[in-house]
């Protein structure tokens, strides 16, 4: 087999550029004699290479200046801990809006340092809407509100930014972060694992307003308190540098694709197409309202789940990768970040019809 | 410049079949159709891969089936907060032994959670030595017994093992593990950044004995506590895939060498022709004692350091880099990891000469 299509929810695919130009040049970076990996984190190479990463993700996404970028590792997971760690600055409860199991998970860590306030919630429903903001139980002393604008498992997006006023907003955008543009000024905090549109797994960024730096509780392991890694430009320790180097090769690809304002317009179009043939007849079913349908996840299922296990074996025969649904929910899943060219939603949309054809 | 010889203390030189490997695959790993770094780390092809990275480090310095291996993020420096965080079990101190920069890092971090106790110091003569074990002012009332084998930075490794009774041994293994043979019955924890002898930054081996799982204090975030990444198989969240992949291929390509056992004997001698060179005369100089000098990392100093410049550089130019010793500490410093060939120690040796013929 020769390169898929695939639709994995992340580790998601890459650019192929970026692989052919990391494979090009993985036992000799530039002039140096040693492979971007090999090379000292300290170096001047080096320091170029994360540097570049840097204003490559302020370029596209307009960081304005008052904000600091940081690369670390741990992924969201860890930034679930982190955050708390380092925002709850002397108060004592945080809000979160729940729309899906990444949004739970968050505020469920989180309850470790605060007292966690779910503002709004979607669980009694089945994670299928995102709630209407006159409805957010918002606490005016709360640290900060988080919410995920896209749950990954759920396929639910917002496609509007909540005003919390002097409550810094948080972020777990993980899983939208570049597929479109964003006001960054509107947000304490933004964070995303990396392995969806910013490159492979085991790099996180996080995108912080300066004026919350500081406050990080004494039980934060250092690697983690922003205030140190924003000192140290991510570097108070040796960082995962060939992942930060394949995130730059990313940002240099997206500038070329257009940046996300370009890839908006055709986000949504490959999206659309997905959601058409879903809709176009009761065989595929997919539950989430339509308001608040994600570009980048689309879950779905079939009326007869015995066909699943048909559908994602001839997908896989057809070069249509890793379509099976998260592992608590079953069904299929079509992940379409930045990477997944449209010639791939194109077949995939050709194959769904033609197996409801064969099986509807 | 081809590829030239690479003396970095990390992140290191990989062994050049092992980055040949990678690249050939950096696009289509096996037959799947996608890069290593876009299959989902759910999948039976990355499990594969990473059971066999686990196997393969089991059966190189023979793990005992009590013990558990994970594959973190974080580097040590997340260690540094991770032990305590999880090996105290409601004990109230933890022993640290002083040997150099990093374990002063390692007590440093420990001591947000707890009593940490200096049982043994070699700080006020500067980390030129190990402490007599008669001297160790230890506590049977400690969590553990924290150590580092071998001083990065300093250069200074045990070559003994120090005998704790009932109180778990901690060893900060960053910069020896893999190098010679270890008796890992000995330890209640090993961990190990992986930038030396193991694979690229961004992944941390921890090598823990099961009984020891299970006493995380609540504010451990969650992707530390090595009870749930051991109940998981590392996988609690998405790990870092490619650079697990990329230990795998260097614990394979290990074992082709011959492993630790084989190694060893090559280190020695690696090791053996810089200090002989050091040793010749004045020109040169290693501040450690003989008796426990490392075989992994020599700094060394020239009497005049104005020549320190002129010998990095010209050094550069015959393909000889990072050799410059740790930005606090200033002049020379050679690591010589399992991946620096003996030609490259040989080309060291004789450049050596070469300069302090030319500037003696």
């Amino acid at each position: 087999m020769t390169r898929a299509y695939n639709f994995c929810a992340g580790p998601a695919t890459m650019p192929e550029p970026v692989l052919s130009r990391a494979q090009d040049e993985l036992l000799n970076w530039g002039r140096s004699g040693a492979s971007v990996m090999e090379l000292s984190h300290r170096s001047p190479e080096f320091q170029q290479i994360a540097r570049n990463a840097e204003q490559g993700l302020r370029d596209l996404i307009h960081i304005p200046g008052n904000y600091s970028v940081l690369f670390l590792q741990g992924g969201a997971s860890t930034q679930f801990a982190a955050i708390p760690m380092n925002l709850l600055r002397g108060k004592r409860t945080a809000d979160y809006v729940r729309t899906g199991i990444w949004s739970d998970k968050a505020a469920e860590q989180a309850a470790r340092y605060c007292e966690v306030r779910i503002a709004a919630d979607t669980r009694a429903t089945g994670y299928t809407s995102v709630p209407e903001f006159s409805t957010w139980d918002l606490d005016p002393e709360a640290a900060y509100v988080h919410y995920t604008p896209n749950e990954t498992v759920n396929g639910v997006e917002f496609d509007w930014i909540p005003e919390t006023g002097d409550v810094p907003l948080i972020a777990d955008m993980s899983s939208t972060l570049l597929s479109r543009p964003i006001d960054v000024s509107r947000f304490g905090l933004i964070y995303a694992g990396a392995q969806k549109n910013i490159g492979p797994s085991g790099i996180t960024v996080v995108i912080v307003r300066k004026d919350l730096l500081g406050g990080a509780i004494p039980e934060t392991p250092i690697p983690f308190d922003y205030q140190v890694q924003n000192r140290d430009a991510s570097l108070y320790n040796t960082p995962p540098t060939f992942a930060w180097y394949l995130t730059g090769l990313v940002f240099d690809w997206l500038k070329g694709q257009g940046g996300p304002e370009a890839m908006a317009v055709v986000n949504e179009r490959k999206a659309r197409k997905v959601y058409e043939v879903i809709d176009a007849g009761d065989f595929y079913s997919n539950r989430v309202e339509r308001n608040c349908r994600s570009w980048m996840n689309i879950p779905f299922q079939m009326s007869d789940t015995s066909l699943d296990s048909v559908f994602l074996s001839e997908a896989e025969q057809n070069g249509l990768l890793n379509l099976n649904g998260f592992r608590a929910v079953g069904g299929m899943r079509a992940s379409l970040y930045n990477a997944v060219p449209e010639s791939g939603v194109d077949a995939l949309v050709a194959f769904m019809k033609d197996f409801e054809k064969r099986h509807g």
